[in-house]
């Protein structure tokens, strides 16, 4: 069980599942979605990382669009204008996984402030929790612009902590990127890794406090009694 | 042609082949050699990223064998302690691409100095180059150890200008890594990069300043006359 005092989740690929963004893929490049989708994702991680390190920041969206860019050049497919505009905007939209809007719900009435702190931009991060109507459910929308530099920077981390007015160690963070799950423990948060699809997690290091296998396995964190269903990891 | 004053080379990737070690994953994991080696490299380089911006850093040899130990945990393979031990030895042992010895032996002709920049620890470097009896060709064999993070953060860089006592324009940095290539330019130096494979650039704001097909390219850039075979790029 956790004492945790606030509740902070990542948004893309944790709540937000990047691959809503499939369906306008293949109605541009017929049956080439998934490939699309998955190539533009990791060099769009790759992006912020690299960026960060480099000292080169840029909004997420430029860091999205380029990956887009790139992972057509890379395809050998014609992006025109519109169709990358389009595509772009895909990602100002995407669907919560399909328990997120009854888990906030019982989150929410546990009472603790919830929080998102992503590497969108402000618009991004508004665009995406308006899009979804699940905008009330959050004290905080956190984006990393005010440190400058994307996750697992330390710096983003430490927006939680200002915003909330807690210590890493009061605050459960949520995520189902490996790599950021093991950024924000190394940081010292309290780390629920959510893995859906049976991933590995990467090995840097350290191990997330526990693993959910969705959003839903939550709440149970904070029941004393009760059926605690998310598994207690190493 | 370039006015640069010293080279300074990647090594993994660029002078030798880190698939060198497919054929010793093939010998432990039949038929899987590639798969393997592909994932390993992949993960191997997000490490470096992710535990530079993290502030974790560890020597590569770390690195690598964390990055083994998750590409057999989601593969699926046993790992046992021989092999992991092995196939890390593997890294310490690459070779180089078969054009490279030749190459730096017209480059070495130049009187210029030549250096190696590299994410690898002062013993990999050591024991990779003196493995493939190239070490008398160079000046320097710098590592990031000294810096305390990998590329491609700005400090790794800055010991290259330290050690040839250059300012960055005043080097021509190669390198088969897209991404290092682009963090060299965003550094300042003069950037060649290499692209055996048709590889795509990444779009991280800037271009090399050449592209060369090999290493035998190379020389050519200080060619006042006859045929300069590397291409100028934007």
């Amino acid at each position: 069980m956790t004492q945790a005092q606030a509740i902070v989740f990542d948004l893309y690929g944790t709540l937000y599942d990047v691959h809503s963004v499939v369906q306008r893929c293949n109605a541009a490049y017929p049956g080439q979605g998934m490939q699309i989708s998955e190539l533009w994702r990791q060099k769009q991680l790759e992006y912020t990382w690299l960026r960060s390190l480099m000292g080169q920041y840029v909004p997420f969206e430029q860091a999205t669009d380029d990956a887009l860019v790139y992972t057509c050049r890379r395809l050998g497919l014609d992006l025109d204008p519109a169709t990358r505009a389009a595509l772009c905007e895909a990602y100002l939209k995407l669907d919560p996984y399909p328990e997120v809007p009854a888990a906030l719900q019982q989150l929410n009435e546990l009472g603790l402030p919830l929080a998102i702190l992503s590497n969108g931009s402000v618009f991004s991060i508004d665009s995406v929790v308006r899009h979804s109507g699940l905008q009330h459910h959050f004290a905080h929308l956190l984006s990393v612009e005010r440190a400058g530099v994307f996750k697992p920077d330390f710096r983003v981390y430490t927006l939680a902590c200002q915003a909330l007015g807690l210590a890493p160690g009061q605050i459960l963070f949520v995520s189902s990127n490996a790599w950021d799950a093991a950024g924000a423990r190394h940081f010292g948060f309290e780390v629920c890794w959510v893995n859906r699809r049976g991933n590995t997690f990467d090995e840097l290091g350290v191990t997330p406090h526990t693993v959910a296998g969705g959003l839903d396995e939550v709440p149970a964190l904070f029941r004393t009694a009760g059926v605690n269903s998310a598994h207690r990891a190493g």
